[in-house]
Formats: structure tokens, C-alpha cells, sequence
């Protein structure tokens, strides 16, 4: 098949999260995220998938990508970094999406300070995986994959 | 009198408000943003006024254009969707302005979840006007154009 | 249209509304009640409504009112001063009703003492004015009037 | 026995109550409240009791009834509605009467709105009875029986 | 009518309600749990009901026989004792129960220790009945026939 | 001076307090407020004022007789009973008046539940008086022609 | 009488009461400590009483003062300032001392910083007065006496 | 290789979990849990390893097996139901254990009541899964399989 | 004197105890529970006691033992590991024992995390002793011996 | 050995503790802290340890002697009285001690008023004693005398 | 030494910094931001620094400048306005950034409204400067300078 | 310029700033407070200010040199150590000097424990200076010399 014919699945990255592989590696590992989309973008094709993988430091260009994604994806994969924990804009894009949305963190959030424990993404989100470092991009994918065809 | 020598309002959205018509209508009607525009801009001609009507999902933009309008505008009306809740930043922006400032809501915050009873537009605002639908933004120009006069 | 065929909304005043005009008046500008009166009355007639407008200063006389207008009335609306802060019973009254509701006050309560930033008005009212002085009341008039169209 | 002879129970009724069967049947049911009076007066005769069973949408009144029964009630049953959850000076009533005091709610007050999980007139009472609906009032007489009797 | 074909109200009686009686007597009687099933037999058999008597010290157990009752018993009876205060797992299991659920307590809760005013049970419950001593019992039972019957 | 003269101090008293000297004596102690009526008369006097003593169960009516004593009145003298710590409207009442104010309470609201331990009518008052029972009143009074003279 | 034969009231003022009549003359109004403790000696000596009257900014050293007046002091009134805030020891001490202690504040602490409003003194003392300003210790001084005779 | 050669996963499921696919379906799905037993021995035989699939309503008997499972099992999954936001003690047994740790739930706990929103397994978890149905426990499987190889 | 005749103390250890000396050293030290239990046995013997020693994960098999404790044991001994924290059903066993009961925990749990600062069991102990490791065993017995000859 | 060889422990007590056996004898006993310092000098001797036993309701002075005693005693025993519950500088003094601290209550803490349920000292402290009364000094003496040992 | 050799301070101004000198002059002062960066500019001449002033309303960008800077900047200087109390995502940014962080404010935040109290870029700084206007940045220079000598 | 026409500035030091150098270096640095005080002392020289600098681990002392210091000083210099968080009234006393107060930290309070986070010093301070370690002050010194100069 195609990729124009494949389903796209959207992974958005929050803030910072380009620094991964480089920064803090004992919570998020030495992978960088350039990695994490290869691993994606691997993954995506063996489950049919196109992989649509950005990262911005902007909550505005973040939430502009899920508003184009109406329509077009078939599916949200959202790793807000901080912005999970303060921004009741990009909760509201991503209700307003109509999609499957998948939250991922690369930590397990639960374990780290205490403003990390409240997500407004979770809010929106169908599912939730956090702790599992770049793999849980990856589970995040079989999860949209399974949301697809059923 | 020639729309250039007509007093300005700036009437400001915030994240999502282009989806209006669009997402969760049992809340926000089925009013299109650019419907509300339109009627902001007939309404605003009627009372002798300039609607100077934008959107964005980017706080620090709305920021922008409320510096902007400081000594052009005659008034603003801000209607700041989720970073109503979170943003002191564009509160200190609005308060900084020396305009009157009406705050404007589709649907009634007060009767939706508990992050959305707070609002930092509200500790900037002359005014507050929320439950209405689209007519309260012409409810809220009435109010700048009293302002204007009086 | 005879008075009596033109539908009638109920403006409730609660505690210490009759003071208005006389009392802080940097905080409520300088109208007194009658003053409101006699504006929402003019207004109420342009719009074809009958207004009937009432002050009280007791939580039981107000929840009475609300009583007794069910059925009669065509909307309703509400400045239930202090008691907005405090009256579990009277938001039931309103809820009750199965009317519109409309919630008025003077004041930006928001930019006031913290007890104030909370109304259970504002949980049964379909919208929420505040911060206009006496014209809230004819906003609030404007509301109803297109309830009762549309 | 002739019904002067017999001990009187006190039946008070809070706000809005007088709405009860018409308002909200889904939460209160579609008995009116001169229904339960009804019932109440015909179990009270059963018990041996006159029931002195009124409204009022006034805390004032109600707390005026509360101290006339002093001395010539041999027990009260209240539902205060709205004013359990907000009034101390009808607990200061309750606990000033002397008597046995047992609380109703139609509905079980713990699985609605969070301020409505506290009342003060339990701090009052000898026992709580809710969320049975109007056979909740005759649940309370027959309380009110075995505290005269034993 | 054979007690085999009477329907069958399961009453459970958590951690230390064994000690009924005995314990504390100021707040709970001198009835002894023994007692108060001796009581609940012979009313149930009035009412046309088995009545299915139990007590444990163990939140599993508790559950168990909660679950075992589906689908057998008519109505459940629970006097959670401490439990109710701290066990969202009882709760779960009322809730999948799906027969009509009245909690009781001996003391008015509410007049004892903060912690003791929040009840899980009470958010499973259709009603509430607490500060009648044993007779409480007796007052759930009539209830659970109620709803039998209508 | 006759009495027409002199200046008049208005002495409220909230819900409950008519019961005073029969209720609570531990707490309130046992002199009925009648005496305590008849003390500040003779007190007042004797101090050249003209005493207004009123209780009421009904907080509207306290509003109203704060309100009517606005222009007449030298002094208010309040002991809101339970209405003092969940009156907004009465403190607003109170702030309105534009006479001094002092507050009395009977007892140590300080020593007691914790419900008690915040006052609206404080935040109106001059001065808090309170723990030292029926001379409250006379210490009150004192206060008051302190400020009528200076 | 002679000094030596009567009673002694110990007035502790605590820290910065040194500076009263220096600081902030729109709280605390202008007249001095010595003032104050000059007042206190006049209209102590008319109600037959020794005032032993004593400042220190030290906690240590009012503790040390309060446990020598045990048994010799006929009533102890106390300003302690910002230690009312903080200190549970110096209640300790004034529970310990098992003579009358009636609390003074020159100003209404309820109308000033949220902090102000909890005092640990008035969980020890009798009675509270305060925003009476310097003669709030006079009335102090007439409730000891009130204290002694009765 | 033979099953006895293979790592075990002790596969674990609290209160009520036995009754999934019965109960509650719009939030749980209706396959039972021992579908998903079955899924899991599959899919974990896919992985090379053998599963150990245990429910209980005992929190006692949930921790006998946490920690039976030290020194035998490779990893552990853990679905506490209720447990999951009361229980401290089987956060110790899982924080004890020393091997991976992976929470599911089948629900996404987020977007359900408050009390459901903190987990103390989470705080003994390497990672979290939740709201993706039946198909979480393999994931988790998938993750306790690459904690094993890496 | 025989065994048989010397008082009895009841030493109960909650759940993840029987991990003494294995689990996190750091915290709890490196000797077993069984060598706990030996040196109480030791210890007991020197002050004239038998040592009952027991551990359950089981929150109603703990409770079941101090239930059977009464009228038969001289004193309590409880560390409640992690359901001291939680459990209001141990306390309220506790308390209706009407025995000395001693706390005990090994580790400092004011050091530890927020959710160990409050323990249930305190509310029901004589007194606390925490933070001396396996010797604070010890220093309960010699304590329980007091209360047994005074 | 001579007392000059043997280890010093400081024995701190805070405010009002010179009063014990005088005060609140049902919480506090009535031995004299003379007494106690009698009783911890022998059992010290006994544990071949000189005991420096002082008391101060100066936080000031409570602090210098902590920082005089490191590097000259081998441990302390801390009795903060109120301070425990309010003072960070004695916590802090405590902590740079830098040797083993044992905090002691005579009455069991968690059994009093809320703001006794924290104490700074506890965070300081090593390990924590309370309710025992004055034996809970010789206990600490103990615990002392075994870090010395081990 | 050439400006290209010279370490580079990057100080970073947030949203709204930029009316500096026109806003609110009360509290902000009335030099304007160019002035700032002038005075930076020459002072950092003085200590051998490059200084790369910016400004910007939007989050986004702040992130991406603090992010480029890593690995070229000798320190960064944080005036994030309105973002201090918000963003988590800054903070994040900031505390990856390996370099000395220094925050300034040139009002004193603490002495502001209560929502200014608390700074996410507080919690990723090495110093916190506030209150003392334009020359705060010139402190946090000289800070800067410490730092890149030591 | 003779010192005695030189201002002075006090700079106060609160409890345990004495053991600055030897307690806790990884979060106070090796410096002693006589190394902080001669580098005060000359860099004052340097600015033309007489240096006057204090320590005492007393409250009532530290308030005492406040007082005197009115009319003396030309600034002060406050690290109030562990009473910064507790001591409403040497913030009374600093309210009340009348002159420029800037308060010091060592370490950066706002990455330490959450009781440290509030300081009452703040709430008087001019300006506020934290986690510089000793260059703070003189870094305070710089903003005083500033203060007196503008």
C-alpha cells in the first residue's frame, strides 16, 4: 500500500523535548529524538502507518498542528512535556480533535515532583503510558493501530 | 464618518475560538467564528466603531496585539478560550493597556469543570459577560461604545 | 400590544440593592434602584416586555418570588447581592424555575474580596453580566428578549 | 386517645420543598408535598402523634418554629433543604430544643453536588435519614415514636 | 410462603461491629450483634424477607460475599464500620451489586471525628440511615421491602 | 437631656439569642436577654443614649433595621448570633450603615467549633468584643460614647 | 486600701508594642505605651487594682512573666502582638496560669492580613477585645475586676 | 523451550477485577477477565515467558503473592482496582519486591472520579498504562519482556 | 513463675514486616523479624511477660487478633507497617481493647514521605515510639510492664 | 569511671515544662521536672553517662545550648514543649548538631489539638518518644546510651 | 580582549517587559527596557562579558533562545515576567541548560498578589534577585561574572 | 570621611548563621560568618558605609536591634535564618524601622523544603537576595549604598 493511503498518525512533542538523548539521561534515557522518530517511522510502516513526528517548543504551534490534524490523521500521539501540566488550550484542541489521542511521557511523572502528577492532557486523552522511555512511543502506535481497526 | 477618523475595537480570541461552529456545539453553538465576525463588524458600524476581529493560538501573539493596540484601540474584548485560566501574563498585558477591557465567553464558565471558574482575563476586565453565544460580543461592543461616550 | 399581553420578566434585587446610588459609590456608581427602575422599565417597553421589578432583603421573600413567577413569567433576572455568595436555596429556587436566568452585578466581583468570586447564582443562571453598573440590567434585558425569540 | 392528648411531632420543611413532585422528579420523585403531609398525618395518627408538618422558604420562620415547639413538641423531623448546608443559626435552633431532632432528605444528599455532602442540622440531630424519597418522612415518625416510648 | 421462596436481603457488618454491645456502649448500645440479628430474622420474616446475616473483620471477605450476592439477593445491608471511611474496593463491588443498597450506621457520624464524615459506601448507597442505634437495621430492612414491592 | 435628645445606639441580636439565659447557661450563662435589654437601657442612660434593643431570628429583618438606622442611629451594636459567620448580606448591610460598629458575642467564638471562628460581621466592625457574656453589651456601650465623643 | 493589700493585674504587651504611638499612627493611633501604661495605673487604682504593666519583644521572657504572676496576679490581660500569631508556648503558659486572661488588640485584627486573624491567645484567654485602641485595655481592666468581684 | 525454563510474570488483579465483562461495560468492556487471562498466557508465550494470572478481592492476599513472587517472578503487572488509591501497604510489598513493576488499568483513571486520579502503585511502578481495555495487559507484557531482555 | 502465669503482651506486626532485613537496609536494619521476635521473647522473659508474636499482610486477621486479645492479653504492641497510615478499622479494634497499646515503628516516619506523617494507630496508642529500629520493641515491652505494675 | 570520662548527654526542655507536675496533671502527670532530672541523673549514672539536664522557655537560649553541646556531648534529648510545633531555628540548631537526637513528649502528641500533630524536632530527631511520661526521658537515656554503644 | 572572545550572558526578558518604563512606573520604575539593556551592556563591558539581551511575549521563543544558548552562553540572566509563576515548560528548559541561571524581578514579587509568590524559574535558578529595579540585572551580572571566575 | 560620619548599615544575622562554615558546606559554603563580616566590613569602607554586623539565635534580640537601629541606621541588611519563616514580629519590627530593608539568603530557599519557601522578611523587605552565598551581602550592601545615595 501506498503511503499516501496509509493512515497518518500525528506524534507531537512538547517543549524540551529535543533535548532528549542529551539532557537529564537518568530520567529519559540517551536516545534522541531523532532516534524516537526513526524508531516511529519504522514502526508506523510495519503496522501500516504514516508517521507524522514533530516536537516544537510553542504551545500555540502545537496546537495549530492538532487543529490541522482534524480530518486528516487518523489518530494523536502527545508527549506535552511541561506544557501537560498547565495548558488548558492544548486539552481543549485535542478534545476538539475527534481522534484517538494517546498520551506518552518518557518517565514515569508519578515518581517526579508533585506539579507533574496533574495532566491536562490525560483529561483529553483516551489512554495514557508513561514510564517506559522511547518504547512507549512505540506501544503508543500499536495503540492507535488497534483504535483503527476496531 | 470615514471608518479611518471611527474609534477601534480590538476583539481578541484565544486558542480554539476558530473551531467555533465547528467543536461541541451543544456548547458553543453553530455560529462560525467568521459569522461572529461579521456580526461584531455590522454590529460595530452601527455604533460608530472599527472591529478590528483576530484569532490565534498563540499566547504570546494575543500579547503582541494587545501592545499593539495600546493608544490606537478605544477598547478591547478578549475572549482568551483556555488560557482565560492560566495566563497571568496576558493579564498583566490587558492591565498594562489603559483601555476598557470587557471579557467575553460563549458558554457559562461557572457551570463547566472547576479550572475554568478562574479566570485572569476576569482580574483585568471592566467587565464580564459570559453564557450568552455569540451575541455577547455585540452585548460587549455596546458596553466599549458606552465607554467611549460616557 | 396591551401590557398584558406582552410577556413579563421578573428582575429580582436581593440585600442591599435599595442602598445603590447611595452607598460606596465608587464601587456602584451613583443611580439609585428607582433610577434602574424606571431604565429597565423604558427599556423592557422598547423591547416589548413587561418588567417587573422588585428588591428585598430577605432570602425567603426573593426565593418566593421566584416561586411565583413560575409559569407567569418569561425570564428571569437576578442581582442577589450577598446572598449570591451564600444561598444554596435560592440558586434551587432558580434552577427550579425552567426559565432563563439571567445574573447581574454591579460590580466586577471578581476583582473583589475573595468571597465574592464564587456565586451559586451562577450556577443556575444561563449567563452571567458583571461590572457594567445599571446598564448590566438592560444587557440583561436584551438577553431575554432574544430568549424569548429564539 | 383525643389528638390534644397526644404528643406533637414538629415537621419542618426548608426551601423550595413546597416544589417537591413538581421540580427535578428524577431526584425528588412525583408525590407533592401535601402528599407526604398527607402520609405523615395518617402514620403520625397510627403512632399515636399529631403532626404539625409545614414549609416555609424563610430561615427566620423556620427558626421561630423551631423555638415555639420547645416544650410542647415531643420530637422534630426536618428537611431544610438548601439552608441544611448553610445555616448555623437553624443547627443553634435544633440543638437548642431539646428534644429529639431526626434529618430527612429525599434524595442521598452524598452522590450530588459536593456542597451539598455537608449539613449542619446533622450536627444537630439524633439521627439522618436520606435518599429514600417522601417514605423517609415516615421512617423519621416512626424514630420519633420509639424515642418517646423508650 | 417457604423461606425458600421468600427473597433473601443480604445484611453485612464490617470490621468490629462483632463487638456491638460490648464496645464503647455511649455510642453504640448494649445490644449485642447477636441481638440485632435476632431482631432483623424476625422482622424480615414479617416482611416476607430471609434475611442473610453477616459479619467480618476482613474488606475481602466483605467483598466476596458482596459479589456473591448478585443476582441471589434482593437488597444489601451495610454497616461498613470503619471500612466506610477508607475502602473504595467495598464501594466498587456495591456498585457492581446492582440491587438496591442502603448503608446504615449506629452513631450519627456526623457528630463524631472528622474522618468518620466522609462514607464511600454512601456513594454506592440508595440510602442512608445512621444515629438510630439497632433499630437502624429494622428501618433498612423496610426500606430494602419497599423497593421490592414497588 | 431628654431622651428625644440623645443620641440612639441600636442593639442587634441575632438568631437564637431571644433563647439566651435558658439555653446553654454553661456557654451563655443565665440571664435572659430581657435583663440584658434592661442593663443597656440603664447603662445607656446613664451615658446619655438612648438604647434600641432588637432581636430577630430573621436576617432580612436585621438588614432592614441596619439600614433604617442609616442617619438615625449614633452606633450599632451586633451580635448576629449564627448569622455571624454566613452573612455576607449583613455585613454588607452593616458596612453600608457609615456608623461605628461594634460586635459582641457572649461567649469565646474562639473556643469553640471551628465554624465560629470566622466572623463576616468582624470584617464590618470597628471593634470585637467577646467571651465576657452580658457585660459585652455595657463595654459595647461604652465604646459607642467613646466614639460619639471623640 | 493600700497598694500592697490589693489585687494585681499583670498587662503584658509583647513584641513592638514599644513603638505604639510611633508606628504606623493609622492603625495604632498616637498615644504612647507609657502612655497607655500611665491610663491603665489611673483607672486601675479606681477599681482598686495594682497594674503591673510590662513590654518585652522577647517570647521567652513573657513566658518567664506569665509563670511568675501564677499566684500572685489577680488576672493577666495580654497584647502579645505578632506572637499571637505564632506562638503556642505562651498560650502554654497562659492555660498553665489558671487566672483570668482577656486578650487586647489596639486594632481590629480581622480587618488586617489574613495571618492576623488565627491568635493562639485567645485559645487561652477568656475574652477577646480588640480594635478599641488604647482603652480597650481600660475595658480589659474592668472585666478583671468584673472577674475578682464575681 | 519448556515452560519451566521460561521467566514467569505474576500477572496480578484486585477487588472486582473478576468481575469485568459483567460489570459496568461502557467503562470496562465486556470481555472477561478470564479472556484476558487467556489473551495474556498467549500472548506471553509469544514473548517466551510464562504467566501467573491471579485476581483477589484480599488486599492481604494481593501482597502474600508480591511477595512469594520475589527471587521466582521476572517482573510483575499490577492492576490494583479500588487498592490502587488507598492502599500504602501493597505500594511497600511492590516497592519491596526488586523486580519491574508495570500498573495497568483498564480505564483511563483520569478522566473518572478525583479520588481515582492518585494511585500508590504508581508510586512503585517503573511504568503506567491505562485506558486502553484488555489490550493493556499486553502491553504491559510487551514491556516487561524488553525490562528482561535489556 | 510458670509461663502460664505471667502476663501476656500481644506484639503485632503489619503487612511487608516478615521483609525486616531484607528490604531496604537503609531504612529498616539488617536483622529479621524472627530476630526481633527472639529478642522480644528474651526481653519478656527478663520482665516477667510472654511474648506473643505475630505478622499478617491481612488488615482482618490483624484486627481479628486484638479482637481475641481482649480480656486475655496485658498490653499491645502494634506496628502496623503501612496500615497505619490507612486504616480506621485497626484503630477502632485498638481502641475497643481496652488494653495499654504501645506504637512502634522502626524507622522515623516524620523523615519519610508526607502520607507516613499521620498514623491511625496513634490516634489509638498510650504512646509512640519510632525511629530506634528493632530496640524500640524493647523499650515497648519495658513500657507495657510499667502500665503492668502501675 | 570518674564523671569527667564519661559521656555527656544534654537533656533539653522548652517552655512551660518547669511546670509540670503543677499543671494539667491528668496530661501531664504530677512528677516535677525535678523530680525527672533527679530520675534521668541516676539512670544515667547507671548507664555510666553524665546527665546535663536544663530547661528554658527562651528559644534563643534552647538554641545556644544546642550549639554548645556539639563536639562536647555525645547526645541530646530534646522536650521542645510548644516549640516543637513552631520553631524551624531549634530544628535547624538541632539538625548542625551533628550528633544522635532523641525527641520526647510526655503525653502522646497525636492524641491533642491538630497543631500539636507537627513538630519541627521530629524532623531533626533520630527517633521520637511520646505519651510515656516521665519514663520517656529514661527510655531516651537508653537510646542514647546504645548509639554511643553502637 | 576582542568582544568574540569574551563569555556571553544571555538575559532573558518575558512577556510585557518590553512596556517597561511606561507600565505601572509605581511599581516597575520609568527606565525603559532599551535603557536596561544599555546599562547591561556597558557593566558587562566592564566585567569582560558579551551580553545578549532579549525580549519576547511568547513562550515558545524564550525556550528556543534558552535552548540555543546551551553550550554558547557562560550564564543566563531570567526576567520571565508573567511566565515566572506559569511555566513549567521554561523551568524545564532552564534547568537542561548546564549553565549558571540567575533570576531577577525588578519589583519585589512577594510583596504583590498571591499568585506572583511562587516561581517555577525559582526552582531552576542558582540566585533569585528581586525588588530592586533596573540595577537587579547588574547585580545578577556581577553574579554571572563570580560564577564564570569560580 | 571620618567612620562617624559615615551611615551605618545594620546587618542582622538570626539563629545558627553563627555555625555558617561548619554546618551543612554543601549548602552554606566554608565560609564563617567573622570571614562574611570582615568582607562586609571592608567592602562597606569601600562604599563609604559603616558596616555594624550582628548575630543572635534570639528573636526578642533581634527585634531589640532593629528598634535601636530606627534613626541610626541608614539601612539594614537581614538574614533572619530559620525566623524567617515563623517571626510575624521581627517582620512587625522591620515594618517599623522606616528605613531600606534587603533581606539575605545564603542558599536559594526556593529549591529547599516547601516550609522554607514563605519568609515574612519578604513581606517587609525592600528587595530580596537569595543563594549567592556570602557575596549576597555585599551584594545587599551595593543596593543600600544605592538606596542612600537615590
Amino acid at each position: 500500500m501506498p503511503a499516501s493511503d496509509r493512515p497518518t498518525v500525528l506524534v507531537l512533542n512538547g517543549p524540551n523535548l529535543n533535548l532528549v538523548g542529551t539532557r537529564e539521561p537518568a530520567i529519559y534515557g540517551n536516545q534522541s529524538l531523532s532516534d524516537i522518530a526513526a524508531a516511529c517511522a519504522a514502526h508506523g510502516e510495519a503496522l501500516g502507518l504514516v508517521v507524522d513526528f514533530r516536537q516544537s517548543n510553542h504551545e500555540g504551534e502545537l496546537i495549530d498542528w492538532v487543529q490541522a490534524a482534524t480530518g486528516t490523521a487518523a489518530g494523536l500521539i502527545v508527549n506535552a512535556g511541561g506544557l501537560s501540566h498547565t495548558s488548558v488550550a492544548l486539552m481543549d484542541a485535542l478534545r476538539a480533535a475527534g481522534q484517538p489521542v494517546v498520551e506518552v511521557h518518557l518517565s514515569n511523572i508519578f515518581r517526579r515532583e508533585g506539579f507533574r502528577h496533574h495532566s491536562y492532557v490525560s483529561l483529553a486523552a483516551d489512554g495514557v503510558i508513561c514510564g517506559f522511555g522511547p518504547p512507549g512511543y512505540l506501544m503508543a502506535l500499536d495503540a492507535i493501530a488497534r483504535y483503527i481497526k476496531g
